[in-house]
């Protein structure tokens, strides 16, 4: 039990992105969103767990959208929900939910506002946008007026990074968050194979605190090692993070000795 | 029956990636290996269907391996193959094929070698390289000498991008190789909107065409739409793209005479 002044802990709030087209599995297109979209997450305290990129097929799509909707608190999709033939991305979550899928009055008025004050005419490829699943909120697009939606814990955007970045500052306010990973990178100075077995059981004695470990080289020194501790009780990260740094001491001078 | 002495196609050979680490889910680290991945199969006639991103974390590792190995002709993996705590795709993968993983003789051959051409000392972490899957070849890695491995349809690569590329180089004629996609962009010079339902006409016409549609932004002209036709037939492909010239030179035509 825990006293009655402590706060109550937040829950874990996990994600999954689900990435949408054909252009990226062929190399056309390089995806610009899954970096931002992490990071942004990250700022946001939400952790992003698992990425999947499929292509323009409804099969596929179905499928990752119902595994990964039941696993995370939110699953974001970018691609597929344009004008032409292959955006497939709303028939498909409309699919997944089982609920139908018809024009919105909601998205139909935007479309029309917008049509009418750019002088373009509607057809049947306009329309398609407005096409929502039922049951869904619309998510606005102030960049270019088609909008996305929300349905449940499924929040569909644009594939243009522009656009879903627009689209993802709209719907940012409204999710839940959790506790905010903390993150302290240190430098080690020392190769990866010289700090491993250490390094190891820092990580097994400090079950809370993730420790990643990043090689990279050093133009001056060669090969070197980032050594990064995540956690988000920042207490706990303070204390994993003095460990690692005595052992990289102690290794560094180890080596000074023998050379 | 195919006649005697027409050519017997070749197979579709399919393949995933995926991509191992915290560090990109986090978005600490920008991954630089999906696209390289993407465009270098591509070029080798083998499709890219899907990409998965997990972290490190033997459930959702395990899970990825036996959902992709079991629907694909190959599955690359990148990262989580160094002497560190959290490098655990090579158990991984033997769980997932159930085999067992030990220290392979080939691969600690290759790191006492390197080892003591670079007068580095061997230690845990670095016998922990070595460690392979029972029934794996090898993958060498010419960059810095640890290897991935082979086994059965999924091949073992490092994250780091210089590395994980010659180890690519190194698994590429080995590979099964399927008939090279084709590709025709045809700029539309022309609103995605305009064209799109005559467009999705053209594509169910052309089954064995794929049609992509990709707005972008013109500078000079304003909103603009490359269309990209795929296909392994070379007379279907261009017989598709002729007819996609014939629609947008009829859709500006009409744009023009109104204007």
């Amino acid at each position: 039990m825990s006293p009655a002044n402590s706060p109550v802990p937040k829950e874990t709030i996990t994600a999954a992105l689900l990435v949408i087209g054909d252009e990226i599995l062929s190399g056309r297109t390089k995806d610009k969103n899954i970096g931002y979209i992490a990071d942004y997450l990250a700022a946001l305290g939400i952790d992003l767990r698992e990425v999947r990129i499929v292509g323009d097929e409804e099969g596929p799509i179905v499928e990752a959208l119902n595994a990964l909707r039941a696993r995370h608190s939110y699953v974001f999709t970018t691609g597929g929900i344009g004008p032409t033939h292959d955006d497939i991305t709303a028939d498909c979550v409309a699919k997944a939910f089982g609920v139908s899928i018809d024009i919105d009055p909601r998205a139909l008025a935007i479309m029309q506002e917008r049509l009418a004050t750019t002088k373009i005419e509607m057809n049947d490829a306009r329309l398609r946008m407005t096409r929502i699943p039922k049951g869904a909120d619309l998510v606005l697009n102030k960049v270019s007026g088609a909008p996305g939606f929300w349905i449940e814990n499924v929040i569909v955007m644009a594939g243009v990074p522009t656009i879903m970045q627009a689209m993802l500052d709209e719907v940012a306010p409204k999710l839940k968050t959790g506790v905010r990973m903390l993150s302290e990178t240190v430098r080690a100075d020392a190769r990866e194979g010289d700090i491993g077995t250490p390094l190891g059981d820092i990580a097994k004695a400090h079950p809370q605190v993730m420790i990643g470990s990043y090689p990279f080289f050093d133009p001056q020194l060669g090969p070197n090692t980032n050594v990064v501790l995540r956690g988000r009780d920042a207490e706990k990260l303070s204390t994993a993070k003095a460990a690692v740094e005595q052992m990289l001491a102690r290794v560094r001078g180890a080596q000074t000795s023998k050379a």
